[in-house]
């Protein structure tokens, strides 16, 4: 058993984790393991959104989105993933993780104009850019098995053994290298600010965002049938109210997102990613939806028993990132779309 | 809005709450005030024992109890409960409160010769004594609505206005001022002296006991059916589970009574009572078991709907007490009573 956070992350603590060290999970978990010489990472969300399929400007945007991927300062892993959200609009995001901010930062300028600045093809559809730089101590990453890491787990150099932070409320918060020391509450408010048609969003400090997935390909006749018939309509039921009854509570935005191949097909994997207003407005619907405790109270249950033998693999990653850690650009998206939620009104740049 | 800790207890931290000041509980609930003059309070629980109904002599220790109560330095508050335990025995539980221990010290040694001692007239009965005489410090309390206090709570100068500290994990902890700076972890094992007939436990450090109670004699047609059909047969399973299986978890012993009314009659009233290693223990099982998650989720969302409408009383007291702090004496009672569970040989004194 070791601790979720790497020991060249521990620091004298001003604040407790919330079980002792006797405490023992009841299944395992493990966490993405960096190299510690990288200090920061860069998750940065492409998206594209369009009424109805997209336009083939739309199409040969994500093509060369993906053929800039492979520059030499590319992402080190990304995917695609799609949904038709709230307002009846067809988004596909794609998300790509980098593990050098520099390499990011060299990358990043020309496929930014590209996609929400002046030389961008917008022509029936919108685009937008969510994305963070946190440092490493900033965020958690958490997988119900090994061997097929997912998001920017893919850029670690592996993975921990069995983690004892996990399997009980608040161990998401005890996984970030930062609640050692920080609270981590959000501070300060989000504003918007119109430059033409683009939307920045300039954020608050300590935003919280969270990715969190399933697969489900591996699974056989009786487990898929448990996680297609049981799991999964309560996971979207969950979903659903943060995506339309979410900002209540903190939740600006949540896509439930269906992950499509290189080949343009689905997968047989999904992920939820939402923005909150705070990790504790976070901690405080998982705990206390419905919903939510269903989900948690049945992984429970059905990783305690299946144990090593489950098939469906879970994974997520919770970031909590400064105000300079982030980027939000919106272009001709409507105005429930991401973080644009966050704010009430633009004013003129 | 205000702290469940008392302003005369609330001391320097090294420990943080689990919520930020700005965390808003879905429904109000209250908590017992003391008059500050109050440092340390006494819970006497006083067992007795059959198969089967009580014989004659039983009956008799019981009228005894009730009248020594009425004594000068008696109780200022005690009720009696009832139940059938997991080897088939009949038990009677009357607990009784204190809020000077000067009083109960000078009124113990008499009463406990009669009930444990050299003078008990158990004759066909078991009998048992478990007192706990916790600081104001090292216990909290719960109520969801005002008028009717229950337990240690009848004692309380008063009630509070709506305490913030509640409604999510972590709130029972954070609620007993001692959590400002200690983890109260458990600390040491408890073992057994035997003495005779009379088996005395020496316990441990840290040791925690519940009384969570409910009170269905208000409620009306559509609420009383909803209590007794849907959430009673939910507590009920979580209950038996500490009962049968809760050694494995920290649960040393579980008792789910109904409150017997001054006359012998059955009230419309049950509390659930147990010992547990650890504070610790306590919130791995609430949080983790599915039938407590249901009920709490049941219960946040019933109180959340019904608010002040809710004619359903629920309350609760949790006490983590040192070993100092601590009494516990069994005669002729089953090896599966209460603490003697805690311990697997008993000594010889």
């Amino acid at each position: 058993m070791e601790s979720a956070i790497p020991a060249h992350l521990q620091t004298a603590r001003t604040r407790h984790r919330r079980v002792g060290d006797d405490y023992a999970p009841p299944y395992p978990s493990f966490v993405a393991r960096h190299k510690p010489s990288v200090t920061r990472v860069v998750m940065a969300y492409f998206g594209i959104q369009s009424r109805g399929a997209l336009p083939a400007g739309a199409e040969r945007a994500l093509a060369r989105l993906a053929s800039d991927f492979a520059d030499a300062d590319g992402p080190s892993h990304w995917d695609r993933a799609s949904y038709i959200d709230e307002a009846g609009f067809t988004n596909v995001v794609t998300v790509a993780y980098w593990d050098e901010r520099q390499k990011f930062d060299r990358w990043f300028p020309a496929m930014r104009e590209r996609w929400t600045g002046e030389q961008r093809t917008n022509d029936g559809f919108g685009t937008f850019i969510e994305a963070l730089y946190p440092s490493v101590e900033g965020y958690e990453t958490l997988f119900s098995s090994l061997g097929r890491p997912e998001g920017v787990a893919v850029l670690a150099d592996g993975m921990s053994g069995e983690v004892l932070e996990h399997a009980y409320w608040g161990g998401m918060r005890d996984r970030i290298p930062l609640s050692q020391t920080s609270e981590m509450a959000a501070s300060g408010s989000a504003r918007a600010i119109r430059d033409g048609a683009r939307i920045r969003i300039v954020p608050q400090d300590n935003l919280c965002l969270i990715r969190s997935g399933q697969d489900w390909g591996d699974t056989e006749a009786a487990e898929r049938k448990m996680y297609l018939g049981d799991v999964e309509p309560v996971l979207r039921e969950g979903m659903d109210f943060l995506r339309d009854q979410g900002r209540a509570i903190g939740c600006y935005a949540n896509r439930y997102m269906t992950v499509v191949g290189p080949d343009g097909a689905t997968a047989e994997k999904s992920y939820g990613m939402s923005w909150w207003k705070s990790l504790s407005a976070l901690e405080r619907w998982a705990e206390s939806h419905p919903t939510h405790v269903r989900i948690f109270g049945a992984a429970m249950k059905y990783l305690s028993t299946l144990g090593p033998a489950a098939k469906l693999r879970l994974y997520h990653e919770v970031t909590v990132a400064r105000a300079d850690e982030q980027l939000f650009e919106y272009v001709d998206c409507h105005p429930q779309t991401g973080m644009l939620n966050a704010v009430q009104t633009a004013e003129m740049a």
